[in-house]
């Protein structure tokens, strides 16, 4: 059994959706934030980053999403979630992966999480502003050079998908347009039917 | 034959020492970023995100620290890089490394690449003060919680180290002193001594 910590519509649905793609046993833990749960000392101690998304297995918890999805992706083999046989293609979605981590999650939470890197207000808003712009540039990128389409990979689908999906749902807390990616627009299209995003998303909405 | 796209001394140089490490052939291609030659046309052929590092392989490139250095070790399995027969542990050391890039060296990056999140010289002086403690408070963390000793796996090697040797030694640049974290501080140590440790940097000063 795995236990996801999460807090709804966090970074960590990727990796719930990646979990109900997998077949893997699953229960889920919601983080209030509005309540600081997240920085609660009995979250500390299985996650001392106090961040979202970890997942605790019966050997230890694993955090980071990138290295969260490519864990499931190998705890699953039969779910076909990752090229698990193919380390080039294997690097490519990490590379992926890794580029939504460190640089457009990263310019997503200039907007609103700008307080973890100044104090000032007027760099609150100076990082506002700009913050929707770095974030359609790295959109642009992903838009002509890393979505191959449908899917992340081209016609498989992987881990990277998930982390796409989500990311692309964010667009609209900057103000952003998703119909100004028409592939990026087309594949959150594709993922919206997935049965594993509904199941995933409805269950964010049950826990309490 | 692998060629890695790197600046001196920039987060390129994990992957470098990795290759190193490897026993993989390798050649090196210097980007002046004093010329800004990370952001030309012919480099934006290569890496469209005008970044280092980049990993060409005969089937195309690969971006990003944590995939290319993941990407290493699969490669030479021979060099025992990661531990690849145990998806919990991989993660673990994913986990790691996904750490370094999205927070470690993005908090990092506020000292001296500010003008990525803002525009005003005031908000770069806010982010200036704050980064080195955010810095600090990260390494703090690998300190207690993150790195096993002597390597951050424990006894075993893995590409996890000379991304941590890395992040050490840029400390100095934001007027941090490893000394506060002792067994950082072993571990650089201990880096130091590695062979491969010392071509890679002899090689990055070589090259031209």
């Amino acid at each position: 059994m795995y236990t996801l910590f999460f807090s709804p519509n966090a970074c960590s649905l990727a990796s719930h959706i990646a979990l109900a793609e997998s077949g893997l046993p699953y229960e889920l833990k919601r983080l209030k934030f509005a309540e600081n749960e997240q920085r609660s000392d009995a979250y500390l101690k299985i996650n001392p980053k106090g961040r979202v998304p970890a997942l605790a297995t019966d050997r230890g918890v694993i955090t980071e999403t990138v290295a969260i999805l490519a864990f499931i992706a190998q705890a699953a083999p039969e779910a076909k979630l990752a090229p698990l046989d193919d380390p080039f293609l294997f690097a490519r979605m990490q590379a992926f992966n890794a580029y939504i981590a460190s640089t457009v999650h990263v310019a997503s939470a200039h907007y609103r999480r700008h307080a973890r890197w100044a104090d000032n207000q007027s760099s609150f808003e100076d990082m506002m502003a700009k913050a929707p712009k770095n974030v359609h540039e790295c959109f642009q990128l992903i838009e002509d050079d890393f979505l191959e389409g449908p899917y992340v990979l081209g016609e498989a689908y992987s881990v990277a998908d998930p982390y796409l999906y989500l990311m692309t749902g964010w667009l609209a807390n900057l103000k952003l347009d998703r119909a100004d990616f028409p592939k990026v627009s087309a594949h959150y299209d594709l993922m919206k039917q997935r049965p594993a995003v509904q199941r995933a998303e409805t269950e964010q909405m049950a826990v309490s």
